[in-house]
């Protein structure tokens, strides 16, 4: 692969230019979660096309329609659709990545400016964006135009699917792979997403599982309006005591849920499946100092790594309706929400997680003999999504990994959800594989977001391999 | 009493005044809890004390200094301190009210303008502050008024003392009150409040009890910061977890308290009292009607004022520190603080319910074996109030009540608190009264506050005949 040592070697050589360029795409404030920043999105999303100009990628921009946000009605950012190649000889890989970013103010703990691109002297590149998710979208850029430098033939064809929503619930995107499932998407051989992290700081994983979701509304009325608690406590069902009497029957103090029938529904832990968490590059000590506490539950690290990936867990986020400032207020609230969520894996359906959560809230506020009125319902639900680890995509990107670092990547799975993934696979049939550029202390969504330079410029020549092993696959 | 027969004539001739003179009251915005209304509060402690100064009720307007409000340093309006009589051989009579109103804005759902008083054809005169607190305030100046005008010699002395932040705190009362127990205070031999309401809308009542009130701050940290749940669910203790444990063993769904020894600390029910809740103006279908829902706990009217006025109470308020809006986060709140809060009643001691609640919620917390960190602080606690309805004062309340109105009153307590009551009684040493002059329907917090005419012009009649009664009590 002579080839590919000529692409690093390039890649070496610019490696100032590409972080001069992250640094051109972290200046644009690309907020979607703000109408105010919108027109920067739009400018995030001129720039990512003017490149795909000057590399020959064709592309189209997909017009998702308005959003109401902060009370007006805004128009949303496109979805952009490139191609480049459309060579029937070669496998299609669709990548996916987003150039939008979570809000940043400097006044939030920031040691520097947030969309001005900083290096300190160990190599880290902070600003908002550079590794959630900026610096894997502009490498595949970069891969090619690597590729044209230096007249090697690009093994495979590249479609790209941009978004510029994703920190504010992908609006659109959706609806457009289902539409374009058998017109733009068509060909598909596999997905590659850059989008999520390593598990740690040093060894590259590929990540080919996430949990699902159900989210819940369980909501209790009882007086026509909020009561002082003086004038009548003690004469009427209060709706917050019959939702802690309920929402303390959903999960134990030690994570396990306490809903009948749910755990019938998680796929067994085999002794193979067992074994792939030997050698993974995780540390107790380091996942205590991530959750800044001593907190944790299990006492071991595979346990804490099962317990994020391959089993449910069930988590009381809050109450609307409910006093929440600070101080003193003596209400009794007259209608109150709880929110809830469980985080689903195989073989766990939501519409059967629905049917027990419910039945079993139900029976439990029947036992309260109370006057109030329980409902329950559902916000949201998504499948857990998982991959084959054996299949030939991550093969290629195992021996990716093992070609540009030097070992192999774990093979790990998240705790969180990736809608996209599921929808990718679901609608495109074909096998989705995350590949990761960065590390797990990046801090995608905090303060002083970062990428390490060697993630960054490593990750381009990741991908590019990926690409070269993938073709031959 | 042809004294008083020519006083109530009086009184009833000067009705359009009282009225008009009422307007002009409401007409000042006294909203006491907004500092851009302060100086309004200032001009309605201006028009009491010009009515004085007509009346020759001699004054001293005690500064409390200021107040930290919307981020400023406010002033605070004055305590005015009146003395009409000093009569060595006549009772002195302490007379408390406030001139500060809550908060209204026509937009809150006010059918009229909240500062301008409008009468309607029923006679209900709305307006802000017209029962709360300002027509009773009043009615003791015209009750003076009227005396002077007949040349009838008042055959008590009166003091008066009217604050203007009773509905933000009474900012620096109590401090007052102690401080000058022995000063401007010293030879009261009664205190009359008129700020609280009929049980019912027709039949005039005395309210000789109060429960006091304890209310906690419930602390369970866990994470140094709020963790997402998709990424750290199953694997950490999570504080919202072990809050709803906690608060879920605190009351019973049917309003019972489950912390141990808490009923030990009640006086128990004799027949004697049991009986002064025969025949008082109270319906359960009225009360299901305030309480807009059909969620009332017992089924009788007895049990209902029982468990309101003679019972203690649990309430659970909120959270602090969780998640409250609408929509669906996922998020492991890291640190959470329940509010909740127990009615006292007598022989209850805030100290050993602290005591009883913060022993109970550590015993609690050890079984869940959690690794959380559980903290509770008590942020302020009063002893229920309770007067000797047989006293003196009382008596001659309830003559005053049968000249007026031609009943009985109602002998009743209420479910929640007056801190000054307790104030004056334990610090003057002498019986408080409170002589309520508005109906249970006035919505004194609420939009479209009213006080009936009737309860206007009949009340001034009423504070009238009690000082009457009581002088020769």
């Amino acid at each position: 692969m002579t080839q590919l040592d000529s692409i690093f070697s390039h890649v070496d050589q610019n490696s100032a230019d590409y972080v001069r360029r992250l640094g051109e795409a972290v200046a644009i404030k690309s907020v979607s979660g703000d109408a105010h920043h919108r027109p920067e999105v739009v400018k995030m999303a001129n720039y990512i096309i003017s490149w795909m100009d000057k590399l020959g990628v064709s592309h189209t921009s997909h017009d998702p329609g308005f959003q109401e946000l902060d009370g007006s009605q805004v128009k949303l950012p496109p979805i952009i659709l490139g191609t480049y190649g459309t060579d029937p000889a070669k496998k299609t890989v669709l990548v996916y990545g987003h150039y939008d970013v979570q809000p940043a103010l400097k006044s939030d703990g920031w040691t520097s400016d947030p969309f001005t691109l900083v290096e300190d002297e160990q190599g880290r590149l902070f600003g908002r964006g550079s590794t959630d998710d900026k610096a894997p979208i502009l490498s595949w850029l970069w891969v090619i135009e690597a590729h044209q430098k230096l007249g090697v033939d690009l093994p495979v064809n590249i479609k790209m699917c941009f978004e510029g929503m994703e920190e504010s619930g992908s609006e659109g995107l959706d609806e457009l792979i289902v539409q374009e499932a058998k017109g733009y998407f068509k060909g598909t051989d596999y997905v590659c997403i850059s989008d999520n992290y390593w598990l740690g700081k040093t060894r590259p994983c590929l990540t080919y599982g996430l949990r699902g979701i159900a989210y819940y509304k369980l909501t209790i009325a009882g007086p026509a309006k909020d009561l002082h608690s003086g004038v009548f406590g003690g004469t009427v069902h209060e709706p917050m005591t019959d939702l802690f009497a309920i929402m303390s029957k959903l999960v134990a103090p030690d994570g396990k849920i306490l809903v009948p029938g749910i755990y019938d529904q998680v796929r067994p832990l085999t002794d193979k499946e067992r074994g792939t968490y030997n050698g993974i590059d995780f540390a107790l000590p380091d996942y205590e100092g991530a959750v800044g506490g001593k907190v944790v539950i299990q006492d071991n690290e595979h346990e804490v790594l099962m317990s994020r990936w391959r089993y449910p867990s069930l988590s009381l986020h809050g109450i609307e309706g409910a006093f929440y400032s600070a101080g003193a207020k003596t209400v009794i609230p007259a209608k109150v929400t709880g929110k809830f969520s469980i985080r689903l894996v195989p073989d766990m359906d939501p519409a059967e997680v629905h049917r027990l959560v419910s039945t079993f809230i139900a029976s439990e506020h029947a036992k309260l003999n109370s006057k109030t009125v329980c409902t329950v319902e559902p916000l949201h639900g998504a499948r857990a999504w998982l991959a084959d680890p054996e299949g030939p995509s991550y093969a290629a990107a195992s021996k990716a990994v093992q070609r540009v670092f030097g070992v192999k990547p774990d093979l790990t799975r998240e705790g969180g959800s990736i809608p996209v993934t599921l929808t990718f696979q679901e609608n495109l049939g074909v096998s989705v594989l995350l590949l990761p550029m960065g590390a797990a202390d990046d801090g995608a969504h905090s303060i002083n977001e970062k990428i390490d330079k060697k993630n960054y410029i490593e990750g381009i020549k990741l991908l590019a391999t990926y690409l070269h092993e993938v073709a031959s696959a």
